[in-house]
């Protein structure tokens, strides 16, 4: 039960703060749309960054057990793996409205640089991603499908950046163009 | 005089919202910080979002003009001018300590989605400086410079994403690693 109640404001307060951001969401604003009091938000989180670094590890499960369900189906060929994983995070986008970008490229951008304990834990779940596309693109490598002048680390931290960059300039048109773009240049350009 | 206060408050707040975001800068801060009375931002700006407004179009004078200076001097060849440019902005990111990003991309993800004012301006900017980006990489083609595999408008794009994503994990890492990959990955292995 008490599990349930923190899992419960976590979800309500990672849906606001993934459209709006960490400082312009107040604790007030988590509570009315998790419909607990006060007391309750302080009985699981000491404070608002005990929350936020709390989220980032939410964040940081999701996506990494999303991404080793997508890319350890060894029945395809990594690269199709690859583009299918992207692929369908396009379209829980989509879902979203190409409002709400990478929860962890968010808080990256808004508090990497000013918060130390938070920024450790983001670059953490960073560097998590970019393994897992480092090894999907070694497995292409060993397989004689990726091209020779590309490294696969530097490959895959340099797809993670232009993935990002296309969800910062997804949300300045609120639309799918910088998604379809990376794709095209990842899949059909970069990769092939 | 009046051009020189407004002046003067638009480049403290801008500092101090260039690293901390809009939403955790306080008018307050802005006002002790360029040493002026509340009055006297009022009588430059309505509000916060109408100084967030003059701030974006302080950021698109100074960086397309940034861009101008670097990209038309025909002295060099484009690609050359293209390189030079981003390794000059990457060193003006070591003197601030890799902690700030672009004030443009920083401004998009925390408002791109949910301001539809700014989202719009900011959206023009980004337009504007992939467009810059676009021109040289069609002088390129022109020269034979280009790998024939580049459309220069996607590959201006794509470019644009990837360094915005590449602020995104400088300010996680607080160093220079993700510029460093995205310069050795653009003009080395991308543009090549």
């Amino acid at each position: 039960m008490k599990t349930e109640t923190r899992d419960h404001i976590l979800s309500c307060g990672s849906k606001i703060i993934h459209l709006k951001g960490y400082a312009a969401t107040g604790i007030k604003e988590i509570l009315d749309a998790a419909k607990v009091p006060k007391g309750s938000f302080y009985f699981y989180f000491k404070s608002k960054e005990d929350f936020c670094v709390a989220l980032v590890e939410h964040h940081r499960k999701n996506i990494l057990h999303g991404m080793d369900l997508a890319l350890e189906n060894r029945d395809l060929p990594p690269l199709q793996r690859l583009q299918d994983f992207f692929a369908e995070v396009h379209k829980l986008h989509a879902v979203m409205g190409y409002k709400k970008g990478c929860p962890v490229g968010n808080l990256a951008q808004e508090l990497g640089a000013t918060n130390p304990l938070v920024g450790k834990q983001l670059q953490n779940v960073l560097d998590a991603m970019t393994l897992r596309i480092t090894a999907v693109l070694e497995e292409a490598r060993e397989r004689g499908e990726l091209p020779i002048r590309l490294k696969p680390d530097e490959t895959a931290a340099f797809i993670i950046s232009a993935w990002q960059g296309a969800f910062v300039q997804m949300k300045a048109v609120s639309g799918p163009a910088p998604l379809d773009n990376f794709m095209a240049m990842v899949f059909d350009v970069l990769l092939v």
